[in-house]
């Protein structure tokens, strides 16, 4: 038997931290799906996420992962030889490009080297010299990178230019605040675990004007995912399929606890959070992989210190203190370690991490332990007041 | 404030009662899916399904209801133009039709009355006459109307003619024997939240080697439900995309308890559960929807006593008892109601509401508390021994 040991926290991009009312609400035991009491959740979470992305989009649930939501934007709205612009930052941008050619898009990207974001005139005038493109990808929140797009900039050239911008906005949606149709974002998908403060399991799309246009000549089967299927239940209160009832009933709870607290509050939060972790690790001496400007507010992206591995310093973090990071993934794998900082993450936590990361390091070899981290991150966080 | 009352139980065909252990399980903080934790788990969650299944077929499980599996079924087998003959008994069997015409199949059908199981014979001669059907839709236990079809002998026949068998056993799978590779059974799916005794949110899929053929020249698009990207996931112990991690730490312990009692009691279970049912139902004079030789283990539907409506019963069961049954689905509704019986479910629970149907009929003013219903009841239970 192991000794006791501190309970596991997740400082990962997904899954995050859950609050303990959350996990209560989850935990009791499931209700009808047809029920007029599960009925009530399901238009009250439908209107307050809709009032959370400032948006009049129909938004819709589906049981599934984010990339099942990823799809659902692709289903219904690529057919076989649309012209498809995929803004490529990593593993998330490429697989809006591996899921539009299983449906048969014609696929032209743009792709950026990893840590960096999307080149914004690059980007105006490709879409000026094409006109034949009907589709944009876009990965808000890069998640293989810690690397966050001008989506708001974004948003308005693919609506000049005519085109339909499908966002992943999985790990920034609830933590950053997107008004959707301020920024012209025709689709917008996101995920359960990440600033929504759920386990995984849930996804959200929303749906615009615009997008119902071309789902209405859309000619990619569909079934669980036709979402014409979905409107038709949701106007009855209802869903098409049986849905995770213990998730969307704590989804409630979860968008209580953001609009109490205000999406400005929340977005402040996570900045300051991306603030004081920056400062900290800067001051130990660790290379950040994100320049400041498209640093990621909710996922930072380290180095790791010369000659040490990433997979040491994740494990020492897991076996001593009980705090799990993530590698990078992919061709990243082993390059560089992320930290995730979305959802119910606070600024203890990132004090706790940073201590945490020093006494690991000095363990490995790499003593930063005269380097005041602490205290600059302390002090990144009153200048973000 | 509404007085206190009993806490709701669920007498339908799904969401099923979940045991304390599997909610409190569903309530621990969630774990990484890509730490070792978890991979143990889900390498102990498909290995203790292969038994259940008594099978050598994948399986894999998916975030999301059972629908998404039954699509999952489709989209790796049917192309444009496949000829897919469905045994329909009923809304499930209508469901792999259109999933089916979704991704072009052409469709066959061979209907049946509401109430009654598909025709073996008949479907013998139909696969003599049509060597061209490549895959058979079936419906296991058709939930819509508490039928149970022969899929032994439809899983020989359609082996013997060389198609596909897709099985829809959401609500049979976990309840009843189902011996896939003995059966000849190439594609199965099914759902968390019926005999596997969890809240609705992952579906599983058993995929053959006659499946795998098929898959390798199919031309659906499909990402997310792409079952080679799951099988080259599973190989390594993990999931392609997110899953829901709290289910699937649950599933363990739902497979551990199902194990523990063994398959063959489980299904006693059921089959006394039903008689019981049955018998007492039949002694207060009320008319059952389907004969005993295709009488479902898990669904029982009823017919309103004359002049008394669905749903004053299903309103006054749940007002005075708590106790919420279903409504008939489509062109059955108010035409029979339908409980459930499946999963976490016992004798004392189907004394239960057979005794507060009599309740309610009197209060109703059908009085059938002279009947002995109870002692019905316990004698069926007696000779299901």
């Amino acid at each position: 038997m192991d000794n006791l040991k501190p309970p596991e926290f997740l400082m990962i991009p997904g899954p995050t931290p859950v609050p303990k009312d959350i996990l209560e609400i989850i935990a009791r035991p499931p209700i009808g799906h047809r029920s007029a009491e599960f009925s009530n959740i399901l238009t009250s979470v439908s209107k307050n996420l809709q009032a959370l992305g400032q948006t009049e989009s129909d938004v819709f649930i589906l049981t599934g992962s984010g990339t099942l939501a990823m799809e659902a934007a692709i289903a219904n709205t690529v057919s076989p030889g649309t012209k498809v612009l995929s803004l490529v930052t990593g593993v998330f941008g490429e697989r809006w490009v591996s899921i539009a050619k299983a449906y048969g898009a014609e696929v032209e990207r743009l792709d950026y080297t990893a840590g960096t974001a999307v080149d914004v005139s690059q980007l105006a005038n490709k879409l000026k010299e094409d006109k034949s493109i009907k589709i944009v990808t876009i990965t808000h929140n890069e998640t293989s990178t810690g690397v966050i797009n001008d989506l708001r900039q974004i948003g308005h050239l693919v609506r000049q230019h005519g085109a339909l911008s499908l966002v992943d906005a999985v790990t920034s949606f609830g933590a950053i605040n997107i008004p959707i149709d301020e920024w012209h974002i025709d689709v917008l998908v996101t995920g359960s675990q990440k600033a929504l403060m759920l386990p995984p399991g849930l996804s959200m799309i929303f749906f615009g004007n615009r997008a119902w246009t071309a789902q209405a000549t859309c000619k990619s089967p569909r079934f669980y995912l036709d979402l014409t299927r979905c409107k038709k239940s949701l106007a009855a209160n209802s869903t098409p399929f049986t849905p995770n009832v213990s998730f969307i009933c704590a989804l409630q709870k979860s968008l209580e606890l953001i609009q109490s607290e205000g999406i400005e509050k929340v977005q402040a939060r996570h900045l300051k959070l991306r603030t004081m972790l920056r400062a900290g690790l800067r001051s130990m001496g660790l290379k950040l992989f994100v320049d400041d400007d498209s640093a990621s507010p909710t996922i930072t992206a380290i180095l790791p210190p010369e000659k040490l591995n990433v997979s040491d310093i994740r494990q020492a973090l897991k076996q001593d203190y009980s705090i799990v990071v993530a590698d990078g993934q992919d061709s990243l794998k082993g390059k560089i370690f992320r930290i995730g900082h979305m959802g119910y993450v606070f600024e203890r936590d990132i004090l706790m991490t940073l201590a945490s990361l020093q006494a690991v390091l000095k363990k490995l070899g790499r003593d930063t332990t005269a380097q005041p981290a602490i205290k600059a991150a302390v002090q990144a966080a009153g200048k973000a007041k």
